[in-house]
């Protein structure tokens, strides 16, 4: 709208912004919209730290419009609810992922895929509805259209579960859509980072057998006493990869560094599914037929 | 066995075959063991040339065991079955596929997936339960256990019925086990070669909407007129690639040679399959994350 992020909105708002690529962030003043009428208004108790917000706040990848309040792991408590907002109130438990708008009439927003929306509008650092640019959960308050808000049981830690927002959902869900979440299953994790422990812990709850693999024989008792996950492979160790060729229904691989995929290929059952999560700057490479089948 | 082609087996028979890496074939005499209490023997009326018999030939895969007769998708009438034979009698029109044994015990045989068996038994320079190496279709006889033996129906001419061995079944499975056989689905066919043309036949006797990629115009007429394809891309043309953007629910990739991927995956509707049917001999590259969402 051309005024400053002081005055677009008439609610002060404070947080931590990145200013140039630096990846530096400092105080930043500027203001929240009012809230509407299917809007809810929180404060921001917690907000999670992505690998993402590091990879935007540093404009790696290309997309940047500082300055930018980074934060897509957001919980908090409402404080105040629009007239028509139906499913919470006052005082409740609430989270804001990555997302908070998009079309609501195409395809992939029909079927409550809106992360799928062309025209969908990320949490920080994208142009909302009424054309001022998002900022996100490194804030003190938030507000969003309650169908971008999710409620957060009773009894749930707030701290605990803002890293469930993104992380969280990200291994979540590739274990549900490609039914990697039967009991008796076997479900690789490549790597334990934010990604890789919260997907251990899900695994195992949905009663799947998880195998933690990476580079790093140090993260064993992590994997294995801390996590529970039931074994830990060395991807680097040829013979424990080669015992366990061909076991696994389905691998989690949320390592953002390129690495090669064919030991990984091998340790599927046939008809397995390779869930690459990670986002790697240069391209991975997908291998040549005769290292594919083994021939 | 250690003996001579033409000694090992009781059975006379003449094929073609390569004796170096030069693709050259040449006559062969060797020999066809008895016809067992299982096994289907018949004459070879045809059989199909597929790209992988040169790539075999030539040793490109590293994996050649001279000579070899080449030929896996072999067609021909039934001369004499086994004794315990139940679905074939003399007479019967029939083909043999890539494969002519497997374990008959793991899992995946267990589900009619012999294809992935691990003992898997090629129909040639393969070795055979017995010790021997197996010999393909590029012969005067075949003789093969009735269970990788199919029958191929009356009124189905042999000489085009032989590439739906290899080619046919090829392109036939994925748009199945992918669920692309939908009538009023969208698929692209990349690639009008052997494998493409069979594709688009399929996919429109399916009720599929078909449109063929490529990179040649010239294949425009063949795609449309002679095959019913109901669109053509020229996968270098920006502005038809971008017009075509998010329409496809799934593309049968052909192509053998190294090609980008990003250009195709950009066809797909949300969730859309992309099957890679080519064999390269070098890697293919997946995109990096920047490119794959188009941020």
């Amino acid at each position: 709208m051309g005024q400053a992020p002081e005055q677009e909105h008439p609610k002060n708002a404070f947080g931590w912004a990145a200013r140039d690529t630096s990846g530096v962030l400092s105080p930043f003043h500027f203001s929240r919209r009012a809230t509407g009428e299917k809007d809810v208004t929180f404060k921001v108790t917690h907000c999670g730290i992505c690998h993402s917000d590091l990879h935007l706040i540093k404009n790696e990848w290309g997309n940047a419009i500082y300055p930018i309040v980074p934060g897509h792991e957001i919980v908090g408590v409402v404080t105040e609810v629009g007239s028509k907002v139906s499913k919470f109130k006052v005082g409740d438990k609430v989270g804001v992922g990555c997302m908070v708008g998009s079309c609501r009439s195409c395809d992939s927003c029909a079927i409550d895929l809106e992360n799928y929306c062309p025209k969908v509008i990320m949490t920080y650092a994208s142009k909302y509805h009424d054309g001022t640019i998002t900022y996100g959960g490194y804030s003190d308050t938030m507000v969003a259209d309650e169908h971008f808000v999710v409620r957060i049981p009773e009894g749930a830690p707030l701290d605990a579960t803002a890293p469930l927002l993104c992380a969280g959902i990200t291994v979540y869900s590739p274990l549900r859509f490609y039914g990697l979440d039967k009991p008796g299953m076997h479900v690789g994790v490549v790597g334990l980072g934010g990604l890789g422990h919260v997907a251990v812990k899900f695994a195992k709850a949905m009663g799947v057998k998880v195998t933690v693999i990476s580079t790093s024989p140090s993260k064993k008792s992590e994997a294995v006493e801390r996590l529970g996950a039931d074994s830990f492979l060395v991807s680097r160790d040829q013979d424990e990869m080669q015992a366990a060729m061909g076991t696994m229904d389905g691998i989690i691989d949320t390592v953002s560094a390129v690495h090669p995929l064919m030991p990984l290929i091998g340790l599927l059952k046939s008809q397995g599914k390779l869930v690459l999560l990670g986002a790697p700057e240069k391209p991975l490479e997908l291998p040549a037929f005769p290292l594919l089948t083994g021939e």
